[in-house]
C-alpha cells in the first residue's frame, strides 16, 4: 500500500471540478424547474440493468456499444445506455402507474463508443417523456416546453424543425438516412449518396424532389395550429422540414429537432413520437412522445453565447481570522451571515497571516472579504472589502452587508 | 425483437418513482443548500475508475466488494466504491487546486455486497470534506455544519459522538473493534468478545476500563471549547465517547458519529480526520477531514419522524379541457399560470370526459383543478376546484389563484 497510485481519468470520462460542476448544476436546476412547471415529475433508475433488458431494444449487434459484464452472482448486467429503455421497463414493471405518465429523468449514461471531440463515454442525459397519451396535445406540449426551456436559458434564436415519419412510408431506410443530411451536406452530395446506394440519377433526383415537396400531414397541420395559438411563429420558432428523418428507427409519428441560429455546431436536442417501443416490454401498444436535451451541447452553446453565469464558487464572502484571540468573533459573524442566507466561508486557520487569507479569497474568486481586527472588534464593527474593486467600508457587526 | 422482455430490477438496486424521487430531491436540495452556506462547492467524478485506483486503497482482497470488469479496450476498470478515493485522485491529479479544498459530492456508489434490509448495491453517498487544512477549525466546521444540517431537516435530538483516534494508540485493532460496540451490545458482551479474541478476563476488563476512563485529548478540549462558543451544549448536542472507534483504519485524529435520540435504528452518518490517505496518491502528506451523511438512513429516519414533505407530485393544478372548441382557452390559461410560477398540467386529450379528467387529478394527487366550460369562457371566468375539500369557486381568468 506504500506505492504511489498514478492518478488518471479514463478516456472519454470527465471530472467536473467546482467551476464546471456549478455551471452544470445551474443548467440542471433551470431545466428541472421548467419541467416541473409543466407537470413533469422526476424518475430515477439504477445504473445497472440486466443485459437482456438492454439488448432487447438494440439487438445483439449493439453489445459493442454497451458496457456489459458478469456480476459476482454470474448475472449478465450492463450500464444504462439511454433512459428510454429504463422508462419502458418501468412502465411495464409498475402497471398501476397513472397515465399519461409525465416524467423527466436526468442521469448519466454510458456508451463504449470511440471518443472524439464532444463525444464522451459517460454523459448526462436529460429526457422528458409523456407515456400513454396518443393525442397530439402531448406532442404540442413537448415542443412548447422545449421552446420555453431554451428561452428560459437565454437562447434567442431557437427553432424546432418538425416532420412526420409518415412522410417516409414505403421508402427504404438507407435512402432516408441520406436525405436527412440535406441541410448539412447540400443537395448535390445527397444525390451522390443516393446513387452510391443504388439509385439511378433520375430516380435519386425525383425521390429527393418528391420528399422535399411533401405536403404537411394532417398531424403537422393540427400541431402548427396549436403552436400558433400559443403565440409561436411559423418559420421563426418552428418550421416544417420534410427531409428531417432523425436516425432512430423507432419513431412512428411526429419528429423534431432543435437548433439555434446563433450556434452552428449542431442540434441541441431531438425527439418525437414512438408508439411501438414500449410494447417490447409491455406486450401491448403504449403511445409515447419525448425529447432528449443534448446536455453537453447546450452547455457548450450557452458558454459560447455567454448565457452561463460566470460563477467560480458559490461562496459570497470569506470571513478572515485576524488573530487567535479574535477567532471566536469571526466564527460568530460567519454564523450570523449564514443565518441571513449568505454563503460564507471562514478562514480555517487562526495562525495564518491576513495577507495569506486575502490571497486565498482571490484565488477562489470569493467576491467579498470581512476583516475584524482589534479596533473593529472593540467598536463592534467589521470591515467589508470588495475583492474586485479593492473598496473597503466599515459596517456594524449585526448588519447584513448585501 | 418481437419477444416480450421481462421487466425486472437487479437485486440490491432500486427504481425511484416520482413520489420517492421527489422526497430524495427535497433532501438533496436541503443539504446542498446548507453545504454551500458553509462555502463548500460541488465536485463530480466519473462512475468508472481504473481498477488500480480503486484497489490501491482497499487492497486486492477487496475485489469481491467491487464491481470490476474489463472494458472494450482491455482496461481493468471498476465502478466507484466511495467518494474518498476519487477525491484523493482529484487532489493528486489537479495539483493547482486551491487549498483548503472544500467540496461536497453527492453521487451513487456501487458495492457488490450481500443485500439485507437497508443495504443496497447502489446507493447515494453524500460527502463533505476539507482537504489541505490541519487546523482544528476544519474539524470544528465539519461538526458545526453537520449539526446545522440535521437541524435544517427538522431533527430535534441530534447528537455528535466524538473521540480521538489517538486514544487507541498502541492498542490492537481487533480489540478496538469490540470496544467500539459498547453502546450497542453492552459491557458484558464486549468483555466476552475481548476474551474470545485472546485476552484474559482481568486484562479485558482493565483494557475496557482504561479506555472508558481516558481523559479528553488536547484536540478534543479545544474542539469542545469552539463548539461551546458557538452555542452548542456538551452532552446534549455533542458528547465525548472514548470507546467510539469507527471501523475504518484510515482515521488519524478526531472521529465523529451522529445519532438522533428520536431514531434508534442506527447512526445517521460519520466521519473524521484522515491525514495519511490522500498521500497514497500524492506521495506526500495531505491533511483532510470529512463527513459522510447516511442518505438512505436519513430518509428513513426523516420519514419515521414525519419530517419529509408529503408531496406525491410537484404539480399544483390541472387545467382541464372541457371540449375541443374550448381547448385553446385552457392552453392559454395554463401558460398564464406557468408564467406566474404555478406548476400546471393541462389534460392532454380534448376528447376525454370531464369526469375522467378529475379522476386523473385525484389519482395523481394534484390538489387543484381548473375548469373552463362554455359559461365560464363567455364570462371570462374559470372555476377553481379544491380536490381535497371539493370546494369550488369562480375566479377571473387573469388572476393567479394562489
Amino acid at each position: 500500500m506504500s506505492t504511489k497510485i498514478t492518478p488518471q481519468t479514463l478516456k472519454g470520462f470527465r471530472d467536473f471540478l467546482p467551476d464546471q460542476a456549478i455551471k452544470r448544476n445551474w443548467l440542471i436546476n433551470k431545466l428541472k424547474n421548467i419541467f416541473e412547471k409543466y407537470g413533469f415529475d422526476p424518475l430515477e433508475t439504477p445504473a445497472l440493468e440486466y443485459a437482456s433488458t438492454l439488448l432487447g431494444k438494440y439487438g445483439q449487434e449493439a453489445d459493442k456499444l454497451l458496457y456489459l459484464f458478469e456480476d459476482h452472482g454470474k448475472r449478465k448486467v450492463g450500464l444504462r445506455y439511454d433512459q428510454t429503455v429504463p422508462l419502458a421497463r418501468i412502465i411495464s414493471q409498475y402497471q398501476n402507474i397513472t397515465k399519461p405518465f409525465k416524467r423527466y429523468q436526468i442521469q448519466p449514461v454510458w456508451r463504449a463508443e470511440n471518443t472524439q471531440k464532444g463525444r464522451y463515454r459517460e454523459f448526462l442525459q436529460c429526457d422528458i417523456d409523456i407515456v400513454g397519451e396518443k393525442s397530439l396535445y402531448a406532442d404540442f406540449e413537448i415542443i412548447d416546453l422545449v421552446l420555453k426551456s431554451f428561452k428560459s436559458l437565454g437562447f434567442k434564436k431557437t427553432k424546432v424543425l418538425i416532420n412526420d415519419r409518415k412522410n417516409f412510408q414505403n421508402i427504404n431506410n438507407k435512402f432516408i438516412n441520406s436525405i436527412d443530411k440535406l441541410p448539412k451536406i447540400g443537395e448535390k452530395k445527397v444525390i451522390e449518396e443516393l446513387i452510391k446506394k443504388g439509385l439511378e440519377k433520375d430516380k435519386a433526383q425525383s425521390l429527393l424532389n418528391e420528399i422535399k415537396n411533401k405536403k404537411k400531414t394532417f398531424d403537422i397541420e393540427k400541431l402548427f395550429s396549436l403552436l400558433k395559438n400559443q403565440g409561436y411563429q411559423e418559420n421563426i420558432d418552428f418550421i416544417y422540414l420534410p427531409t428531417l428523418a432523425r436516425g432512430l428507427d423507432y419513431y412512428t409519428g411526429l419528429i423534431f429537432e432543435v437548433i439555434d441560429e446563433d450556434y452552428q455546431a449542431g442540434s441541441l436536442g431531438g425527439g418525437g413520437r414512438y408508439d411501438n417501443l414500449i410494447g417490447l416490454f409491455t406486450g401491448q401498444d403504449m403511445p409515447a412522445v419525448g425529447f432528449a436535451f443534448g446536455f453537453d451541447r447546450i452547455i457548450e452553446a450557452a458558454e459560447s453565447l455567454n448565457l452561463l453565469p460566470n460563477i467560480k464558487t458559490n461562496t459570497q464572502v470569506l470571513v478572515t481570522i485576524f488573530s487567535p484571540d479574535l477567532a471566536k468573533i469571526s466564527l460568530k459573524i460567519a454564523e450570523f451571515l449564514r443565518k441571513n442566507n449568505i454563503n460564507t466561508e471562514v478562514y480555517l486557520n487562526e495562525e495564518a497571516k491576513l495577507d495569506k487569507q486575502l490571497k486565498y479569497a482571490n484565488k477562489k474568486n470569493i467576491p467579498y472579504v470581512i476583516i475584524i481586527g482589534p479596533e473593529e472588534a472593540e467598536k463592534n464593527l467589521m470591515k467589508l472589502k470588495n475583492m474586485k474593486t479593492g473598496e473597503q467600508k466599515l459596517i456594524k457587526k449585526g448588519t447584513v452587508p448585501f
